[in-house]
């Protein structure tokens, strides 16, 4: 019987047969956490006192809070930087970037099974492969063994059609998709990406989509690999990480969703969650006091390239925070070479260093009572961004870079 | 009777003839507050409750918190932000810069008397204003009537002589001076630099030195205006605010210094005062965990020049965590311009939003228990950077640099 990619990952991990809803025990190809959570995954670890199997796929990341804004988690990162020097894990310092990112960049593989205390976890699907967050103590007990038990998800098929019109982005595919489904409507499945959009789409989009998997409940989100994934590794120096990962013909689908993406229009999401999906034009010009480009759904080149396209030339609106954080030092400086950082600069804006930003509600741009900020991050519950009396509104950067320009949600087709 | 700098500026804006003891009421021509004091500022004009005759001549800035760490600090930050907006007074939102460089690079006229509800407001005497930080009530006081009243400060006439060695910079002039001063070594006096390497010192440098005067005590840090004060005014499009300021030849001095600064070594002040100031040999190979550069007394063009000078094509040692901060939208750019914010980031640092960065224990850097910091700061008193359980030791952008590539307190002669 044929599979889809997450039974083919799980089964090859597992050396087993596996089909949606096995149980197996499966080798984790990588292992990933950050400051946030390290801390409680590191305590597990010692209460649980047996040795330390995976170092070697172990990573560790300050990017929540990065850098520290508070003694308690200063501390906390001291903690982890001294456990991972003393089991020989990789440790990345504040600067380095976003947990997600840095994993892609370098470590996670076509065809990998990955684990991170860290819903995100799901944006490796973005290369082919199988990955997904889980708690402090899951993940504690995959770096001592190397290995964790998981459920083989049901799969559905998202069928995207179509080419995506002026305007319309990645981001926008994912949050008309999260408000289609509802935020439980994939609860424990697999998203699995097909169809002429997703094949045309470069890794940087399909990172987008796999990491808000998770904003609908889904386990892992994924697309095949292909000659796109094959050049984006190559540009890394990795070209000998790539594998072909895809879908047998007559895998076995719980539901198949087709899209067709060139009707979409730019979208937005509503406070107070993620799944409160709007066309622009339905709350085009409500005023904003911040906006925010970055994070590891849409912080990478191309989301910082076509923000400064937008910007280049234009002013930030006076009385709107304009706030940008590359995903990591990588990234950070290409936007250097290609001018990018010059056009935030220019333009009034702020360009962080590398790492989560505003977007957790640690630092960096915590909102005042009743401010108002679209952001390009993948979360707006009340309180994300360190204030419940705030409103979060979730768009593209394209949208997010024209809100900035004229002060209230606009529509970028108008600037591109 | 012959006339000292600060008698000279509180004689003319008191429209009196006055000398070191006498009380003036004067006219203010500029006034500064950043978002810690401005809220209780704001907050006292509301309740003495008079016009406000000096908006136009009042800046708030929002540079301690830059962008916000936490609610309350945002909801400071909006208050003053509208505040501003009501009374019609300058308004510098986060990521503009810190109040003293953008006061210096923007308002503040050599002759000037400026006030400020921050300490460092004596940083204006590098371009011959005579300035000096005032409390929250005396700010408010000052913005309502656009006068206050001042004690005409004695002052000490210190001569520089020489030129400064390699390696040796105004930081280090001034934390010598500090040391051999000690912490309240010229309360409430003005100090008056004179001599050949005040003369041959770039605005810059004598922005660094006039800075720190408060760190003895003085009241006010002040340089005579020259070809160095107009050139820097025309590199910012303001030479018709230049004017000459000079003490009178038969001015009374409470008190003569003099250094010759062509013996001087490269210096740091040990935790946790600024007046314990030590040779570099003497804490040569003191390990450290963060390295600071920038601040209103080192966050200028030529601080981060020589910074990357030394970290030019080096890394910072694994473990150091190296954050540099422009002190302007201005600075930021100059150094985009001469690659030095690439400099930085190839290194291994974070360079993040002009404002104050971590000096001040808000954010962006707080220590850990036992951490070790070196920076180009201002002040190194216990629990300054947010923790006191963690140790700071001041220097010069040249040290820290070397400091910041050996991972331990360096030397910076042999880098230059």
């Amino acid at each position: 019987m044929g599979k889809t990619i997450a039974e083919k990952i799980l089964s090859e991990k597992s050396k087993s047969d596996a089909y949606a809803g096995d149980i197996v025990v499966a080798e984790i190809d990588q292992i990933a956490l950050q400051d946030g959570t390290a801390p409680l995954a590191i305590r597990q670890l010692m209460e649980l006192g047996t040795e330390v199997r995976a170092a070697d796929r172990t990573h560790f990341f300050v990017d929540h809070a990065a850098p520290s804004p508070r003694r308690e988690l200063s501390n906390d990162q001291k903690f982890i930087y001294e456990f991972a020097k003393k089991v020989g894990a990789d440790f990345n310092p504040p600067g380095e970037g976003i947990i997600h990112q840095i994993m892609v960049e370098r470590y996670v593989k076509p065809g990998d099974l990955a684990v991170g205390a860290d819903s995100h976890t799901c944006t490796y699907g973005g290369i082919g492969a199988f990955s997904t967050g889980m708690g402090s103590t899951d993940v504690a007990v995959a770096i001592a063994l190397g290995k964790n038990w998981f459920r083989v998800p049901e799969s559905f098929r998202v069928q995207l059609d179509g080419s995506l019109p002026k305007g319309v982005f990645a981001k926008d595919v994912i949050l008309k998709l999260i408000g289609d489904l509802g935020v439980d409507g994939a609860t424990y499945k697999a998203l699995e990406f097909h169809g002429e959009c997703a094949e045309n789409m470069t890794v940087e989009e399909r990172l987008t989509i796999a990491n808000m998997a998770v904003e609908c409940g889904a386990k892992a989100g994924i697309f095949e690999s292909d000659e796109n994934t094959r050049k984006f590794l190559a540009e890394l120096g990795r070209e000998g990480d790539f594998r072909e990962v895809k879908a047998d013909e007559d895998a076995e689908y719980e539901k198949e969703i087709y899209m067709d993406v060139s009707s979409l229009v730019p979208v937005v999401s509503k406070p107070h969650n993620v799944d409160n999906v709007a066309e622009i034009s339905e709350v085009e010009g409500t005023e904003v006091n911040q906006v925010y480009i970055g994070t590891c759904t849409n912080g990478r080149l191309s989301d910082l390239e076509v923000a400064a396209r937008i910007l280049k030339g234009r002013k930030v609106k006076e009385g709107v925070r304009l706030i940008v954080v590359p995903a990591s030092r990588r990234v950070y400086l290409q936007a250097l070479d290609k001018g990018l950082i010059r056009v935030f600069v220019e333009a009034g804006g702020m360009v962080l260093n590398p790492g989560c930003g505003p977007c957790v509600g640690i630092h960096q741009g915590i909102l005042a009572d009743g401010e108002v900020c679209i952001s390009t991050q993948n979360r707006n519950f009340k309180g994300r961004m360190g204030n419940p009396n705030a409103e979060i509104f979730l768009a593209s950067p394209a949208t997010a870079a024209a809100s900035a320009v004229k002060g209230y949600i606009a529509d970028p087709r108008e600037f591109l």
